[in-house]
């Protein structure tokens, strides 16, 4: 079954269109639907009401409205549809890097509201997952390197051996109550600042 | 503009619904399309024609069908696209996990088969490039705990310094023209097996 207690926000300026959407959504049961037809509170609205997910019907955009949405797209961080009626290829692929989980050229229709908006909400959480793994790998590395920098520094300038090294940033970090990669990140800085 | 030389496949039971899609891609500029109505071969084929992308049309598929073209998707690492006529969430939820770069509900469309095949290689490449990350800065991690573990071991049974591990995996590594991970990696299984 579907989760029908998602909040969703229905952009579109073309009330009929944004009301076959709505009917769509309420028809496989979604009852928190809000509508808005002022396409320039956008932003706001959505800062405000933070939807789940977010659906925008767009007909026929400028490259200038799309681009907008795109951009908001990357801020929001919220499962988005877009409806066009016409699209190209560079505007696909702009879709696409900006994150939009559901662009669909040309196939809004009723029936087709709830898969498309099933699909949207599982292609952003699937993106989302990998890109948070993504940043926890990046992360992990950077502070590895950061703690291997910061032991060579120690090493160097007091002559210590490795487990020294090691040992001094560990008990330092348990002294100051920090992690050991902030006690880290700061030799590494402080020696730039030093010249040491 | 399109690239109309990507060589693209499509299976489908049904032969009117497949030349629709056919049709729509060859108006669109694609003359490299191939068809395949027997769904069974469709695993045979893929891997001796090598397509750059597919497209599947099911129309109401069984559940059974479904999972074999979505572990089919999970081994090709193609774009596809796949229309079908209905699906519920759970299904929708499966075919994003198993990397279906278009799954269409009920939106099969002459006109629609351009911009859909677009939007599954776009999806496709965005998805490829951030599991692609996500693997180097994994392996990276992987190879630096090795490293890290070698020299620990051969500080510890040798009674060197860091530095002087390093060099010795790192002089290992250029006289046997190995990288320094396989080295590190060979240390950390022999040193289990002998128990040092």
């Amino acid at each position: 079954m579907p989760s029908p207690d998602l909040s969703i926000l229905i952009i579109g300026e073309n009330p009929i269109r944004a009301a076959i959407i709505e009917d769509g959504l309420r028809e496989a049961g979604h009852s928190r639907v809000s509508m808005l037809h002022e396409v320039n509170a956008a932003a706001r609205t959505i800062q405000a009401a933070l939807p789940d997910a977010i659906i925008i019907d767009l007909e026929s955009p400028s490259g200038g409205t799309l681009d907008h949405f795109f951009s908001l797209s990357r801020t929001i961080q919220r499962p988005i549809a877009i409806f066009v009626d016409r699209s190209d290829g560079a505007m696909i692929d702009k879709a696409v890097a900006a994150g939009v989980a559901a662009y669909v050229v040309d196939g809004m229709r009723k029936e087709r509201a709830k898969p498309i908006l099933d699909m949207a909400i599982a292609r952003f959480n699937a993106f989302a997952s990998l890109t948070r793994e993504l940043e926890q790998a990046r992360g992990e590395l950077e502070d590895r390197k950061l703690i291997e920098q910061a032991k060579g520094i120690l090493m160097r300038t007091r002559n210590l051996s490795e487990a020294d090294a090691y040992g001094l940033l560990r008990s330092t970090a348990m002294n100051q109550n920090q992690r050991m990669v902030d006690i880290a990140r700061g030799l590494v800085t402080s020696a730039a600042l030093l010249g040491s």
